[in-house]
């Protein structure tokens, strides 16, 4: 007699979380994926300002109320949030819910704080810590970013080795040298690609 | 003060195993990783068995007398061994030692019940597990090959039934479908390269 379910591989989506210090090149990767148009759910952020000429709900941001932003908090409706300059800035739960429910890969970017949020809410997610590959190199993107005061990049500085001591609490280390960007995104890709392929998929339940 | 560490992602080589039921095609896949000159040890299997014509030492097999085999079975040297057809077959650890030591990273193919034994051995090891898509498929791919009495066949389909049931014992499972065997092989390079981006690495130790 056939064991039918002896085949059946099937297919979960998964949460895939992009985190790292401050000029790691998070947003560099991300917009890298967009642009190689793959198939995932790129989370939209969730804030009470009001829209930038040119800014799209639903594209740039989910533009909310206080009072809508308020209520997702009290729900417990967001993944993550935080009041940034007096502004708030969330993930709302059902946006990952839904693209996960539609089979869609859904991956965001979050500072090394937030990505602790995220394991401790979804542990099946998959946790990528983006770093460069020296603290010099950090440290030279920070100063070409310019608009930092020395205070301000001594203390982003600061920040970023507390943030690469949080280096155990992911699953993976991907390297963005400078000037290769495309191997940091292959290198997301694979590991996309492989959590596909584990005996033990990790499915997310939010 | 610096901490000089925070950067340091030091690269472990890996010990990877390729396995998976009669006819779901671990020669084709180990193969094509070669014809791609990928970087890697592909592990010799030493015999007793005289070479036949045009064998290479080394290249095909390591050619032993039954002698030598059985002061390495004595010596506890051989990482999986099995008497087929009469003659030894096995694994010298010193060769996988060797070629881990020199920073690559060492691919092999063994049988379902020989990959358990690799895990006991080697907990760290990367044990995938290659499969066709259905049963039909494999019976197909086996009755292609030919050579098999009709008893015989039956024989290989009850016996890969009973080896997809260890499936759970794998890290990662590959679907190897008829005429995607580059897709077979680019998810077993995405899972190389993935295990190299591991927070934690896994060192072989033999």
């Amino acid at each position: 007699m056939k064991e039918p379910t002896l085949y059946q591989f099937e297919r979960s989506s998964l949460l895939i979380v992009i985190s790292g210090p401050a000029g790691v090149g998070k947003d560099a990767v991300l917009q890298c994926l967009q642009e190689r148009g793959c198939p995932f759910h790129f989370v939209v952020t969730a804030t009470d300002r009001p829209p930038r000429p040119g800014e799209v709900h639903g594209v740039d941001y989910f533009f909310l109320t206080t009072d809508e932003f308020a209520e997702m908090v009290e729900q417990d409706e967001l993944l993550e949030h935080a009041i940034v300059y007096g502004q708030y800035k969330g993930i709302p739960k059902q946006q990952v819910r839904e693209a996960l429910a539609s089979g869609k890969d859904v991956i965001m970017r979050i500072d090394v704080q937030g990505a602790a949020t995220i394991r401790r809410l979804a542990p099946e997610a998959v946790l990528i810590f983006l770093t460069a590959s020296s603290e010099e190199e950090l440290e030279q993107r920070l100063r070409a970013r310019g608009g930092d005061s020395s205070a301000q990049l001594q203390k982003r500085i600061v920040t970023a080795r507390e943030e690469m001591m949080r280096l155990p609490e992911f699953d993976y280390v991907v390297v963005n040298r400078d000037g290769e960007l495309d191997q940091a995104v292959d290198d997301v890709l694979a590991i996309i690609q492989t959590e596909h392929c584990r005996v033990e998929p990790r499915v997310v339940r939010l």
